[in-house]
C-alpha cells in the first residue's frame, strides 16, 4: 500500500535491459553518440515535430528551470499556478536559473482559469520600467493537485499567452498521464495548441531519471545547450540517459506505463469514494487528493498505508479533516489498491 | 584503439547488477532510502571521517560547482590552475553557482607550484573593497594534463591556503587514479593533508554518472543540500545513484578499476616512448599527453586510433608538433594498447 | 498642484549649500574622507546605536536590495506585503541582489497583520529541502498605500520574526515621515522594537539621492561593503553623498522637512474629505490614496493637478471609481493645496 | 601636492551652478524630465549619432557592468586587458551583472596588442559547449597604467572583434582625456572606428558622479533600461544627474577640463623626468606611472606628496624600485606640480 509518490516505485525491466544493451563498447560523450541522436529523432517523430530541438536532462527541476531560463529574461516574471511545482518544490531553482526572474502566482489551485491568468498578466502591465516585465506562461499538466487540463482548457490559456506575445512552457513531469487521460497525441497536447517548449517527463513514469525538453522552435537550441552545460546537467556518459528514453519510446512503453497508472487510480478512486471518502481532485490521472478526519489517516497509516498528508497527524482534533495524497505509479498492484480500500472501509 | 576519454567506455557488470538489485519494491525519494544512507556511511568509513557530510550528484561539474558555491562568496575569487577543468571545461558553471565569483588562474600548467599559488594569492591582497576577496584554493588531482600531485606537493599547497585562512577544494574527477598512483588512502589524500571538501569521482572510473562530495567539516551540510536542490541536482529516485556507488565501494571496485586503468597507461607509455614518442606528462595516472608531428597523428587516426588533439590536424605543416591526449579507462585491453604501439612504430 | 511624487520637488537650499561647502580641496575617495566618517558617526548618534554600521547609497532600491542581499541567502524567501516596493517597483532588484531568493507575499495591503505574516511564514515550513527556506521579514513604514504602522503594530510583526529566528528589514524610504507621525525617535522605531537593518531614506524627503543603511549589528558590515561595491553603488566622490546627509542631519532638517510634508498632507486630507472625497489611506503621513469617479479625475487633471491614478482615465465609464494618489513633499505650498481642494469642490 | 586620484578633487563651479539651476520647481522622476531629455539629445549631437540610446548612471562601475551585461550572455567571456578596471577594481561587478560571465585576460598591460587579443579570442574557440563562448571585447582608453591608445591602435583591436563578430565596449572613465590627447572627436574615437557601446565618463573629469552610456545601435535600449532599474541605478531625481552632465556639455567644459588635466600631466612628466625619474607610462593623458627607490617615495610622502604606490613602503630594501602613480585632475595647480618636482630634485 505504497502511494507516497510516483518516484518511489521500481523501473520496468525494459529499462534495465536497455541500459545493459547500451553498455557495449565505446561511445563518444556528451550526447554525440548514435543512441542519443536516434532517441532525439524518435522524440521528434513522436511529437510530429521534425524541426524540434530535443534535449535530455536528469531531473524535472532541471528540465523546467533550464527551459524557463531560455524563455525568460531576468527582469521578467513567469506566470504560473500558485501551487505549481516550479513555485513550491524547486527551492528557487527557476529564480536561480533565470538569473533572478520573478514568479507571478495565479490564484486558485492547480488549474489556472483564463480569467485568473488574464488578471495576473494585466496586473503586471502598469509600471513600465519599475515592475518586472511579462514573461512566459507556465502550465503544468497533470497539475500538482492531480487535475488534468483538457485540451480546450489548455488552449484557452495559450490563447491568452499568445495575445500578449508570451511564450508557453509545459511542465510535463506527468505528461504521459495527462496525454493518456485525454486520449490525445503528444502533438495535440503541445505545439498544436500553442505550447512552445514542453517537458516530456520520464522519471515519474518508470524511468530512473530522464526528462526530455522539446523546443518546437529550435531558434534557441544552442543557448539551451550552453545553459544545460553551465547548469552541470550535460551528462558525459549520455548514452545511459538515452538508453532509458530508448526503452521508454519502444513499443509505446511510456503510454503503456501511464495507462496502467491511470487505470490503477481509477480503481482507487472508485474504491475510496465507494467507501465514503471525499476526493478533492476533479479530473484525475494517476494521483488523488482527498480529505479525511485526522483519525482515519492515523488508522490507515498505522495499518501500513504510506502516503503524504498536508498537515500534522500527530496533534490536533481527531475529527478535523486533513488533506491526503494518493499517487499510483505504473507498478502498483490491484491487490494493494483493494487492500487499501478495505482498510478505508474498516476504519471509516 | 579508443583513447578519447575515460567517459567513453562501458560500466562494469557490477554496476548493472547493483542497479538491478536496487530495483526492488518501493523506496522513499530524495536520498532518504536505506541504500543511500548506507552508501554515505560507507564513504565516511572509507575516508575515516565519521563526521563528514556526504552527498551524491550526477556530474563532476555539479560536484565542483556546488562545492565551490558552498565555500566561496560571490565577491571572492577561487585560486586554481590555468588549465583547471573548472576554468576551461565547465562553461562558467562555477561562476554561475557561486553567483558571480571570479577564478584567479595560477600560471604554469596542471600542477600549481607553491610559489605560483602564493604569488596569485598575494596578488589579490592590495585593493581592499575594490578587488575580489580571496576565496578557496581548488586543486585537481589527477590534473588536466595527466599529472599526479604527490602528497607532499599537495601538502605544500594546502599549507599556503591555511596560512591565508582559505578553504581547500579537491577536484577528484580522477580521485581513484591519483590515489592508486600514490599508494595512499583516501584519508591521506584529503583531510589528513588539509583538504576541506573532496570530490570522490565515479563517472570517469566506471560508473554511469555519480560523484560523491565529501565535506570533512559538516557545518555547511544543510546549505549544500539546499544548493544541490536549487541547482536541480537532487535526484528523486536517488537509489539509482546510490546503487552505482554501492557497487563502486564493494570489494574496493573503485580501487581495482583505477589500478587497471593506471596499469594500462603504464604499458601504453612504455610502448610509445619505446617507439620514440615524446610524452609531456611527467607523472601520469591513466592519461598521457604527448607530442607528435601532425603527419603521425593523421596516420594514427586514419588507422583507427581515436583520441583528441590540441590543434588542427587538417591544415598546417606536416612536421609541426601537435599535442595529443591518450586516456585509458578501466576497460581498455592490452591488445588495444599493443595495437596502438605497433601503429606508432610503423608510422613513426 | 503637483502631487505626483515626493521625488519630484526641489531640494532645500541647505543641501546645495552643503554641497558647496564640501567642494573644497582634495578628499580621499570611496568614503574614507572626514565628512563621510563624521556623517556616519552622527547617524549612529541619532539612532543611539554606537556600534551600528552605517552606509550611504544613492537610491532606495539599492538600499533595500543590498540590505536584503546581506540578510537573505539565495535559497530563502523574504516575507513582505503584497504591495511592497521591493515586490512591485524594483524590477526584480531584490531577486537580482540576493542571487535569486523569492518574495513571499503577505496578502492584505500595505500594513501586514500579525496573522497574515504568521500564516505566510508557517506556509513556508512544510517542504524541507524542496521549498525555499524562511528568510527575512521586510516591513515598509510608511507603507506603499500611505499608511503608517504604529510602533505597537511594528512590534507585533517583529515579535513573530523573532519567534521564528528571522531578521527584520525596515524599508524606510519615508522613514522620517513615519517617525514624525508617530512622534517617536529613530531608535524607538528601529532597534528598540526589533528591527535589525533600517533604511533611513533621504531622497523622498528633500535630498538629491542618498539613503543610509543602518546595521544595528555590525557583524555583516564588511560583507555589506563588498556587496555595495560589487553592486556598483560605492561612490568614488563619496563626499557629495555625505554632504547631502550632513545637511539632512543638521538642525534636524530631516525631521523638519517631514513635519512640513505631513502637515501639508493633513491639510490636504481635511480639504478633500470636506469636499466629499473618500480617502482610502487610514493613517497617513505625507501620502493619500483616494477614490473618485473617472470623470472627476479627468476634470482635476485637465485643470492642472498632477498625480497618478491606478487605472485608465482615457477609457471606461465616467462614474466608475478610480484610485488616485496624492503625495505631499516638503516643498508643497498651502496655496497649492487649497487650489486643489477648491478644484475638487467645483468639479465634485 | 595631491596626485592620488582624479576622483579626489573638487568639481568646478559650473557644476554647482547647474545643480542650483536645475533645482527649480517640480520635475517628473526617473529621467522623463525635460533636462534629462535635452542632455541625452546633446550627447547624441556631440557623438554625431542621432539614433544612439543614451543613459546616465552614477558610477563608472555601473556604466561598465550594465553595458557589458547588455552585450554579454552569462555563458560567454569578455576579452580585456589583464589590468583592466573591470577585472581588477570592480569587486566582481561585471560577473555579477552579467549573471556569471567570465573575463578572459589579454596579457601585457593596459594596451592590448592585436596579437594578444587575437590569441585570447582564438584560445576560447576549441571546446564547443564545454568552454565559455566568445563575448564582447572591452577596451579601456585611457588605460589603467596611464597609456592612451591611438585611433589606429584601437581600430586594430575593433577590426579583430568584428572579424569574430564580437561587440566592442569602450570603458571611457577617462574618455575626455584620451580624446584630447588624440585630438579627435568623440565620434572618431567610438562608432567611426567600430565601438558599439561607449562610456562617456564624467566623474573622473570634474563631475560629482555621472557617466553616460552610449549605445550606437539602440536595439538593446529597453533591455538596458530594465537592467539599470534592476541594478538600482535609475535615479528618481534624475535631473540632478542631468544637471551635472548639462554643465559638462556646456561650452565644451568636458574638453576644457581634460585639456587642463593633460597639460598638468605634461608639465609633471617633464619635471620629474628632468629630475631623473623613470616614467613607465609611454603615452600619457593625465596619469603617470613611474619607478623610484623605496627611499625616495618615503621622502616624497613624508614631505606631503599624496599618491599611491604598488608595493609596501614600510618594509623592504630602501634602494628597491617601487612603482608609483601620479594623477592630475583638472584642478591641480602649476604650483603644486612645481613643488612636487622640486621635492624630487631635492630628494633624488
Amino acid at each position: 500500500m505504497f502511494f507516497a509518490s510516483d518516484n518511489s516505485g521500481p523501473v520496468p525491466q525494459q529499462v534495465l535491459d536497455a541500459l545493459a544493451r547500451a553498455n557495449e563498447g565505446y561511445a563518444m560523450g556528451y550526447g554525440s553518440d548514435a543512441l542519443s541522436q536516434s532517441v532525439a529523432d524518435r522524440i521528434r517523430t513522436l511529437f510530429e515535430a521534425p524541426e524540434a530541438a530535443v534535449y535530455l536532462v536528469p531531473t524535472g527541476t532541471a528540465a523546467n528551470s533550464l527551459a524557463l531560463a531560455t524563455l525568460c529574461q531576468p527582469f521578467q516574471t513567469v506566470f504560473c499556478s500558485d501551487v505549481a511545482h516550479i513555485h513550491e518544490d524547486e527551492c528557487n531553482a527557476p529564480e536561480f536559473y533565470t538569473g533572478g526572474a520573478k514568479l507571478t502566482l495565479v490564484r486558485g489551485g492547480d488549474r489556472m482559469t483564463p480569467e485568473g491568468l488574464r488578471a495576473a498578466i494585466e496586473g503586471e502591465e502598469t509600471r513600465g520600467v519599475h515592475g518586472p516585465q511579462r514573461g512566459p506562461v507556465s502550465i503544468t499538466n497533470v497539475g500538482e493537485r492531480g487535475n488534468v487540463y483538457t485540451l480546450d482548457e489548455m488552449r484557452a490559456l495559450t490563447a491568452i499567452a499568445q495575445e500578449f506575445g508570451l511564450p508557453v512552457h509545459l511542465d510535463g513531469a506527468r505528461f504521459a498521464n495527462a496525454c493518456v487521460r485525454q486520449g490525445c497525441t503528444p502533438a495535440e497536447m503541445t505545439w498544436k495548441i500553442g505550447v512552445d517548449v514542453a517537458v516530456f517527463g520520464g522519471t515519474k513514469n518508470g524511468l530512473m531519471g530522464v526528462e526530455a525538453v522539446v523546443f518546437f522552435d529550435p531558434a534557441k537550441a544552442w543557448e539551451f545547450e550552453l545553459r544545460r552545460k553551465r547548469g552541470a546537467h550535460l551528462f558525459s556518459k549520455h548514452r545511459y540517459l538515452a538508453a532509458q528514453m530508448d526503452a521508454y519510446l519502444a513499443d509505446d512503453l511510456w503510454h503503456d506505463l501511464a495507462s496502467r497508472a491511470n487505470a490503477s487510480c481509477d480503481r482507487l478512486r472508485a474504491g475510496i469514494e465507494g467507501a465514503g471518502l471525499r476526493v478533492l481532485t476533479e479530473r484525475h490521472a494517476n494521483m488523488l487528493f482527498f480529505e479525511a478526519p485526522r483519525d482515519l489517516h492515523r488508522a490507515l497509516q498505522a495499518a501500513g498505508a504510506v502516503y503524504y498528508c498536508w498537515g500534522s497527524l500527530e496533534s490536533g482534533a481527531k475529527e478535523e479533516p486533513i488533506m491526503g495524497r494518493l499517487v499510483c505509479d505504473w507498478s502498483v498492484t490491484e491487490d494493494a489498491i483493494d487492500a487499501f480500500v478495505d482498510l478505508v472501509k474498516k476504519a471509516g
